[in-house]
């Protein structure tokens, strides 16, 4: 016996069947281009299939599906997440938002639905960037921004991306030509939230405003080594208490302010001892907002505190940006037909931005963008990253409903 | 030519051609019961002879200096330091101590004189500590304190003392008898400052107050870990910035008592990541005053402040004590007697604590016990370490003005 599409039953059956696809027994884990990832993808490329798609793999090795609508050359909308994950995954992460898609799909399918425009769903190739040093590859070649260089990229093993993108069976030298800049209308995208904001609001689902962009740097601070049982207080240049002032700075900094965070995620002391005052720290400075003017004020304001920190206790501190990504604000048009369809669907509207990254922020500028975000607990990333199979059906319907809705616009 | 004993010259060219014992050529490092410091030992026990004295090996591998005094039977004043040393060391370290006794002694029998007490000086086997896990060995032995367990420690090589000890060429079953604790009059060091006190104040010497006693801890904090992203700030139990308000407290807290220091000298994040909440940090916090309340006092405020933080950012803290030696006040007559003669020599007289540990405080309790400082430049356990020969000189002429006070006490 089946269920309906969008039941909550149906959806939990199917991530479960797809976290089946695991390169090491016990856990989830499906790195990019992995013998577990290949046939992952088969098994998504053939239920695309039985929903009555057209499937290819494309030169990332994405699995696309394409349901065709009444007018052939209206530019596709595009449904997609990932479906790799990151090292002892949930199954969730990613897995969801295609499975959503495809279950879209089916109901449409099911009901005999063609709206006057296609709908392709991908299931994107490379989003988490465990395996090689760099990624969103997948959506960066969609949006005609994939960078050659990633292909001489290494794994652990030393295979590169462009030896295991043809292992995989797909060829890179079509990536150049993947671009769907021209012929796409928007991009939408279901996903845990990841975070506890809608938990602890006790909402199923929350409509995404922008996915955060973010300025990351590494901050070096020094100040004179010393015995510790020698140096009196008053003549210390002590590295790490200049630089617990300055995670403190960036904390202070960082709150009141909606959406904006500010992290030190690592700290290390080279040649730290439990009887040496710290004569130098490093810490990594990780500043998201979903507004680049206020993200660039924050990282500015935290950068200045730890000058005159360091002034003030004649340290010296130099901060390198090493990564700095703007925001992806998401379009306001679909956001007002998400709200549309998640209240259809009774269920109550509420805005917030993303924190963490997804492949909506290659596309940005490229083609409008969505991101629907269902509860989720335990963060992600791990093995008790939970949702709940009744958000995830209210999901699907409010993404159903959603594209209706974009249909009869 | 020679230089009379106490002469800046003749001090400068005993530390030079001590500082030739190197297990590592190139470098300063004469581990305890190691090839160079059994070659070093052999010089020593040779000047030692030369100067008058009968001389043997300790138990546990210290040169031992007897220059008899008119009664044989009076108990002995013991001068000693270490020649042991730390890996790419300094050259005045402990060895400062054992040349300055040595040319004291020197003094007397070139100028024939004898005391009504005999003086004995110790160059001891092992103070740094750093090949096996214990240390201070050969002032515990002489106090009566030697812990036999110690015989069993090994070194990065596998090698125990016990067997290094025998390889050395002493017996360790005899150092169960080799305490002095019944027939010593005082212990009296010479030490370079290792700290920044005297160069700050322009005096080339000090006399020590006390050493200071220690309280060392680990340092647990445990929050929830969290993805950088997606946490919001006001949801967040971050244990590094916890950790970071510890470490300040640990600062502000010894700040302004004299002698007082805290230092938080390792941090360390066990599953750290850049685009990670900190879940969970340690570090180590080591609190040194010369008076054993005002550290107890100021340990526990700084606990007490550690868990108010922990308490009021919702993290768990844990604080483990792993070391805690009480201070070992220095006599007040030795401190007077060393007055008198730092007057003599004609340098003025301060008074300081030692933050660092010394063999002193093995005999604390046992014998009276006194320290002289001289004043170093760029700390200690480094090549840098200095101390000038004028320095060195006025301070042997102190101990012998000392000794010779003593002896017309």
């Amino acid at each position: 016996m089946s269920h309906a599409p969008l039941s909550a039953t149906a959806l939990q059956v199917r991530l479960e069947a797809l976290a089946r696809f695991t390169d090491v027994p016990g856990e989830m884990t499906r790195l990019t281009l992995s013998p577990a990832h290949k046939a992952a993808a088969g098994e998504v490329a053939r239920w695309f299939a039985a929903a009555g798609m057209a499937v290819h793999l494309d030169a990332t090795g994405s699995v696309v599906g394409r349901y065709e609508g009444t007018r052939p050359d209206a530019p596709a909308l595009i449904i997609g997440s990932h479906i790799d994950t990151v090292r002892n995954a949930g199954i969730y992460d990613g897995n969801l938002g295609v499975v959503v898609g495809l279950a879209v799909v089916e109901e449409l399918n099911r009901t005999n639905t063609r709206l006057p425009f296609p709908i392709e769903v991908f299931a994107f190739a490379d989003e988490e960037g465990v395996r090689f040093p760099s990624t969103l590859t997948s959506s960066r070649a969609l949006a005609g921004r994939f960078d050659p260089a990633t292909l001489e990229h290494r794994d652990a093993d030393g295979i590169s991306r462009r030896e295991a993108l043809i292992a995989f069976g797909v060829d890179p030298a079509a990536i150049a030509t993947a671009s769907r800049a021209e012929d796409a209308r928007a991009y939408v995208e279901v996903h845990i939230e990841q975070g506890p904001v809608l938990e602890k609001l006790g909402l199923p689902l929350g409509i995404v405003t922008a996915i955060a962009g973010a300025t990351r740097a590494q901050v070096r601070v020094s100040g004179e080594a010393g015995h510790s049982g020698t140096l009196p207080m008053e003549l210390r240049h002590d590295a790490l208490a200049g630089a617990a002032e300055m995670v403190l700075a960036a904390e202070k900094r960082a709150q009141g302010e909606p959406g904006l965070v500010a992290t030190v995620g690592t700290l290390s002391m080279p040649g730290g001892a439990v009887n040496v005052v710290p004569g130098a720290v490093q810490f990594s400075l990780d500043v998201r907002a979903p507004d680049d003017p206020q993200r660039n004020r924050a990282f500015a304001d935290i950068e200045a505190r730890c000058r005159e920190i360091a002034a003030a206790r004649g340290l010296c501190v130099t901060l390198e940006v090493g990564y700095d990504a703007a925001a992806a604000p998401c379009d306001a048009g679909l956001q007002a037909a998400l709200a549309e369809a998640v209240a259809d669907v009774g269920a109550p509207v509420h805005h917030l931005p993303s924190g963490a990254g997804h492949d909506g922020l290659s596309l940005n500028g490229v083609m409008p963008i969505a991101m629907l975000f269902v509860r989720s607990t335990n963060g992600s990333h791990n093995p008790r990253e939970h949702a709940a199979a009744d958000d995830i059906a209210l999901a699907a319907q409010a993404l159903h409903a959603c594209v209706l809705w974009l249909a009869a616009a």
